[in-house]
This record gives C-alpha cells, structure tokens and sequence, in this order.
C-alpha cells in the first residue's frame, strides 16, 4: 500500500516536472519542443523541410479524411498534375511571377543533360491546371469544372517552423471554372465556409473569417478570403485561404468557352487551398504544459487503455480484459489503442499519452475489474473518475463529443480575453507590439493606413464583414469604411 | 414500336463501331486511346509526365485503399519525408547511385540563389529514410521499424506511356529494418504475398512471381522480389517489387544498433514498392474492343443507373425509381452512379459507360417498372437480363464477386494459351521476339547465357522457386538449376 502510494506520489511529481519549456514565457521553444518530444515531426537533411513522423502523419490523415468528404461530397473531384512547371507558365501571369519568384526551386538539368526551359518545383498549380483547364473547356456545358488535388508544393523558407512553414508542405488545391462571377463568389465563400466547419467543429478552434486586404491577397486574385486562428501566444495563423480569381488567369491562358447565347466568353475561376499547417494550428492553439491535446474527432487515438498489474496473474486477467475492450470499442469505430508495452511502467505511459493529447486514458487494474469498473481520466480537465465498464461504449460518444466543446470553449474564452477594441492605431499599435491579440479596429481603405501597422511588426488580419462598431479609420481622421482585425502573424 | 427497334439497331451498330483502334492489331494505340478516350489521364505540357485526371484517379484511389490497409493491418506506419534529396546522399551507395544518375531530375537553385549542393528530386527515397532510421535506431527495442510513405516520385523517362512509365510516377514506398537477416527476408516476402493478393484478388490479375536475376534487382540490394502480369499483347509487365537491402545500405548510412546481447550491430533493411502502374496494369491486362474492363473491387462505380424514358410523365416516375435505388444501394455499400445527365440520350450513355469499364449498367424505364424489374448488362458478358428490382440488394453482391471471378479467369485463360515451355533458346528466341508471351526454361545462373536473350528483345522476368521442370539451361549445355520465365517486357 505504501509502496503503490509513493508510485503515485513519484507519478505525481514526475508529470508536473514536464521536461517542456514553459508554455507562458517561452512559447516558440515549447512548440518546438513538443513537436521533437511527442514524435510529431523532426528536422529534416535538407533546408527548410522536416520528416512528419508517423504521429503527426496520423493526425494529418485523419484531417485529409475530414476535408476530403467535404471536397466530394460539394462536387468536386480529385485530379494529379505535374509536380514541375515550366517557368514560362508561371511568368504568363504577371502579378502571380511576381509574388512567387523569391521563392521558387528550379530544376535545371535532367536525365544527365541541362533542360532546355527551368522547370519550377510547384509553388501552387494555377498555371499548370488553367493550361489544362483551357484544352477542356469549350461550351457552358463543360462549366462548372471543379477539380481538386492533394499535392506537395514547395516555397523556399528562410525561417522554417514545422508545420506552420516549412520549404515543402503538403495540401489541397481546390480549382474551379464558372459561367458567371457570380457563381464563382458562391464557390469561394462555400468552400470558406467549409473550411471554417472543418476548424471549428473538428479542430475545435474558433476562426475569424473575412476578406484580405489587397495587399495581402494571392498574387493575381480579385479577392482572397481567410480563415484565422488566434494561438495560445496571441498571434493569429492565416489557417487557410479561399481565392476568387474571377477572370485574370483564364485570359493570361486563353481558357474561353461559348455560353449559352452562343458567345465565347471567359469563365470566372476560384483556388481555394488548407495546408498541413492545420497540424500546426492544433498544436499551437491547444497544447498546455504537459503537451498536446489533440481535438476528438480528428485525434488518431481517441482513448488509450493502460492495463496495471503487479503479479502475473493480475497481467493475465487484466490484459484479457483490456484486450477484450480494445476490441469491443474499436468495433464501435472509437480509435483506441491499448498500450500492453511490457517495458514500461504504467507511471511512464501516463507521461507519455499525456504529452501526445489523447483525449481519454482508461487504467483498468485488478481492483476495479473485480468491481467491473476501470478509471477514466480526461486529458482536458485532468479529471479520473470511476466508470463502469460496461456503460464505457454508450458513454464514450457523448463524453467524446463533451471534450470538444470544453476544448472549443476554451479557446473561445481566450479569444475573448484577448480582444480589444481600440479606435486609434497611436492606443494600440505599442500594445499589439507588446501582446500579441486580437485588435478590432476601423479602416478607411486606404493602403497608406495599413502600412502604419509595420513598424509595430502588425498587420491588418482581415476584414469584417458582419461588424461596423468603428467610427474612425485606425490611421487617419477619415470615417471608417469597414472594421478590421489587427494582429501580429505567424 | 419501330421506333424504338430503330434506336437499339442504331444504338447497338454504333457500339460495335467502336472508334478504338484494333486491340489486337494495335494493341499500343489502343492502350493510348482508350486512356484518353475514357478520360483517364492525357499529356501533360512536361516532358514524360501526364495528367492523371478524376476517373484515372478514382481508380487509383480505391486500389490506395485497398493496399494502405493491407500495409496498416501488417504493423506499418506511414510517414511523410523530403521530396529533394542532397546529391551527396545518393553517393553514399555506389551502386544505387549508379543505378539512378542518369534519370535524375536535379534542382541547383532556389529561393533566388544557386544551392550549394545540388538537390536530386527523390527517384526513391532509400537514402533519405535510411539517414533518419541513423538517428532513430540505437537499440534492438527500436526494431523492426516499419514504415511507410505514399509519394510521388520522379525519374526521368525518355519514352514515356501513360501509367506505365512516366517521368513523375505515384507510389507507397515501404522501408523497414530488423534485427535478422531472417526477419527482414520474411518481411520482404510478406509485402510481396500482400501485393500477389491485391493484384490476383482486388485487380483480378493473375501474376507470377520470384525473384529477379542479379543483373535486374534494385541497385544496392541483396535480392529483389517481383510479381509480374502478362498484358494482353503478351509482354510482361513488372507490376511492384520487394528488395532484401540486407546490410548494404546500412553500413553506407551508420545505421548501427545495440542488440541483445550487448553488441553493435548492423540491422537489415528491406524495401517494396507498388505504384501508379498497377492502373495500366488493369486497363492493359483487362481492356476489349469497347473500351476498359474495370475489376468490380476496386472499380470507382461498379453499377452504373440509366434512366429511360420517352415522355415528361414517364421521366417523373423513372427518375424517382432510379434515384431511389441509387440510395438504397449506396446505403448497402455498392458504389453507384445514377447518369440522369438530360442532354445525352440511353444509347449514348451505354456507349460511354462501357468504355469505361463500368461492371454493371442497370437499365430502368416504364414498362419495366410497372413489372418492378429492370434490365442489368454485365460489362464482361455483354448480356442482359431481366432483374427483380427488390432482389437487386441481395443479389448483387454476388454478382460483383462472380463478375471478379470470371475477368480473373479470362486473363488465366489467356496465360494458359500464351505459355510455352521450351528447354532451348534456338527453339523458342525467334518465336519469342515474333510473338510476347509466357517463355518457361531453364538457366543455370550465368549472366553470359541471360545475355543470350538480348538479341530477341527478351528477358529473364523471374526465377521461378516453385517449378523445376527443365533439365538443361536454355543458352549452354550445363544442366538447369532454375526456372525462369523468359518475356519480352514493357
């Protein structure tokens, strides 16, 4: 009795002296840091990339599971294009050039001989997929063309950061063709809306939604629409973006088509696009001192099952019955693992799962099965309490879909202590400089305006289109024409 | 009443006017045309690389499923490294590196300057992987690492065909390491049982296996396993292949261990791969004079709805009984799709599906849904019979798995036919070279004498483990230690 009570102690004491930088003080070393501890991810060979391990791949694939319903079940369909460009593709699009070139890798020789044209390694695939796009299109009735892919792209980074910005990076790139400009705008803001559904009601993080402001748009696009997370540090991460390119590419390409009265016209096309920056934002947005925590319905892992012995006699009675669970839950489509890892003490599995953000470990030991009971310890709340084993499976759901919304609300209330409405830019540009947050302020328009964010390393966030609280523009004594958010960015 | 018989004569004229060239005359230009034809994949505008476009990959997917589980259910993890690789890496092991320079795709610049080292885009990703499992692996309770990775990768092609040699090709990559040589040979024998099973019971092709002669394995390793189909026009196709790395890769990267008892040691490596050829695999191995022949288990659409109706009324009740049953199948699990496009006509839609391979078409119109029937085609057969519509859920599951079992048996039919066993190469080279087929003799391991087949455009495909029929070697008078099978390949 007293040896198990010092375990427990030594337990104790062991899993508050997490090996994590501080969370508070010392964010980016601790978002570092997990990443390395919990096996998400490590640092690549080759500049700016890293290896995502199998646990952080897990979680990727469960949230391509998500999104890729979504794409499907709205219409679209995937397609696989060529991971090389032609440089004279990307340069037909002269805003577009422009904003990738510092960026861009470039294969010059291949098959032992120096390429005729550079190849570019694809930064996003508009150009490649409007070419193809301009052979397929010729009447209305080939119209909407709504086609997406699951891609590596590349972007040369000098200061990588796993997950949130890294040389290649892996995503989907929705491209869509339209009759009308209207039909396009529709497009656009479903697939926004989609986005939002897949970061608030699995990722469980409250978003801000809203256009970007033109200097921030997609090189080439009409207007870019965001969605953006606001992290345990106050920054906001641009979480994934949704383009209405309406007509400038479809003519840099030549993509024409004859509408209904019989006259040729050029469609309005949309990208849309969410990285694995997604894993990131997870991380970012809900991780505490002693780690992750992963959101329920994308965590690869919902429930780990820790059986506890001491004889052998209790391994075997205990280990059937773990074993028995593990079985019966998995059935039920619960993502369950059972760690019966023979080399390691139940104290250590505690820290291990803990730091990884399973939602739910359930500790079935000797006592509690004689009783049909196992203990079930939420990693939210850090709460145990006593479960009987065979309610577990009608339970499960519900306290599943519970941990969701206590780990969404948490995030809410962040935001909300965080949020500050401040009319003008000289009342809060020192203070976002200081702390970063969320800073609803008003705008003019003017581009002068934005500008004077820079020196307190902000910028404008997106706009508001469902607020109007704001008198004034944040930089100027004109009226403001829309309510932003300000903030610093990752 | 005329009418009517004037539409099937016309409807069943155009479908035997196929426009696909002759498949067994020209066989290569139907293999092209169909691709295109039945919108599977077209050229892109990079050299060697194609568009694979949804349909292509809808099929590619569903085999993905298929194998990732296989891969999953066998204790593999997938994972996701660099797509560029440090040259320097290659160079590590000889032979691989000189087995891949001269289809290397290499990028010498990037974010705007020229690299240091130049990076290969990966033609597999043996030594990026092994360069992490340095790291990763210190002692035997690390082992077996078993990992996999889905990717694309790129070795650049000089004759290029769609599926089955592209510049840029798709894949899963799996690479593992064990603490016997034992161990990693029965891994790499494993994975190849694994692909048998997808190919023979998922793409319904029957496929030899064994090993290749030293002068075909993977550039580094000890012994590579393949498994090979015979294509309609009688060439082999190598369809995936497993490698026992052994040590070889292991020594160039460090990769050492301590193992039980206290010692440094080297693990062994193995290597299996299986790519986006398996598609032309189907289309090559399956394919008729009306288009594709798609292997209901992993087929995109295994029912295809067709509506018919001559008058607004009929359309009312015929659409709402095709939809209906639409979800009811859907519901059942049965991948359906109900082709209510308004601007084609019935005979139009036949022709459109059976180039595409559907298994199925279920033909609903008036008069067969006053008797609660419909017409069902089997995209195999070619016939037609009448099917009590409230039956269909029961029956067509075994229709689906009958249906697989004939195409396996057509393609086994096939084999028979084009096997020959022949003990000397004057008796069977020049018929080899005149006429692809299944060449069964006997070698007796000398590289001089598989030389010998050279001339004829053939090769040693495998070694067959489980025959040894033939007594003398087909090139020298040494007697036969092996069989092989000798073919002309893609």
């Amino acid at each position: 009795m007293l040896k198990l009570k010092k375990l427990k102690n030594f337990y104790h004491v062991w899993s508050i002296m997490s090996k994590l930088p501080d969370i508070t003080k010392k964010f980016p070393d601790w978002y570092q840091e997990v990443i390395y501890e919990a096996e998400l991810a490590e640092q690549a060979p080759v500049r700016g990339c890293v290896v995502i391990r199998p646990y952080g791949n897990a979680i990727w694939e469960e949230i391509k599971a998500v999104l890729d319903k979504k794409i499907k079940d709205t219409g679209h369909e995937n397609a696989i294009f060529p991971l090389l460009i032609p440089l004279s593709f990307l340069e037909k699009e002269a805003e577009h050039v422009a904003g990738f070139a510092p960026e861009l890798a470039i294969v010059t020789h291949a098959g032992g001989k120096k390429l005729e044209e550079p190849l570019v390694v694809r930064p996003t695939s508009e150009t490649m997929i409007h070419a193809m796009f301009a052979k397929w299109i010729k009447s209305y009735r080939d119209l909407p063309l709504k086609i997406n892919q699951w891609a590596n792209v590349m972007r040369w980074e000098k200061r990588p950061r796993a997950f949130l910005r890294t040389s290649e990076f892996f995503w989907q790139e929705g491209h869509t063709a339209h009759e009308t400009h209207e039909e396009a705008l529709q497009e656009t803001l479903l697939m926004l809306s989609e986005y939002v559904d897949l970061a608030q009601n699995y990722l469980a993080i409250p978003v801000i939604q809203g256009r970007k402001s033109p200097s921030e748009q997609f090189p080439g696009a009409e207007a870019t629409y965001t969605f953006e997370g606001f992290m345990i540090d106050g920054k906001a991460l641009q979480m994934g973006t949704s383009h209405l390119l309406s007509q400038n590419f479809a003519k840099s390409f030549d993509m024409k088509f004859q509408n209904k009265e019989g006259q040729i016209a050029y469609p309005y096309l949309t990208s849309w696009g969410a990285t694995t920056r997604l894993v990131g934002a997870i991380i970012a947005s809900h991780g505490d001192q002693k780690g992750l925590i992963i959101p329920p319905r994308i965590a690869p892992i919902q429930l780990v099952i820790i059986p506890i012995y001491r004889s052998d006699e209790e391994k075997l009675h205990v280990l059937a019955a773990a074993h028995e669970m593990t079985n019966i839950l998995k059935k039920a489509g619960i993502r369950v693992k059972c760690d019966d890892n023979d080399n390691m003490k139940p104290g250590a599995k505690f820290f291990k799962w803990e730091l990884r953000g399973i939602p739910f470990r359930l500790e079935i030991g000797p006592r509690d099965l004689a009783a049909g009971t196992a203990m079930i310890a939420s990693r939210l709340s850090g709460e145990k309490q006593s479960i009987a084993m065979n309610d577990l499976i009608t339970l499960l759901p519900g306290m599943l879909d519970q941990f969701h919304h206590e780990l969404f609300a948490t995030a809410q209330a962040r935001y909300e202590k965080m949020w500050h409405k401040i009319e003008k830019i000289e009342n809060f540009g020192k203070q976002l400089e200081e702390q970063a947050g969320i800073y609803q302020t008003g705008w003019c328009r003017d581009a002068a305006c934005e500008q004077l964010l820079k020196p307190f390393t902000g910028s404008i966030r997106c706009l508001l289109s469902d607020r109007q609280e704001m008198k004034e523009c944040f930089g100027c004594n004109k009226p403001s024409v829309v309510d932003v958010i300000a903030g610093k960015s990752y």
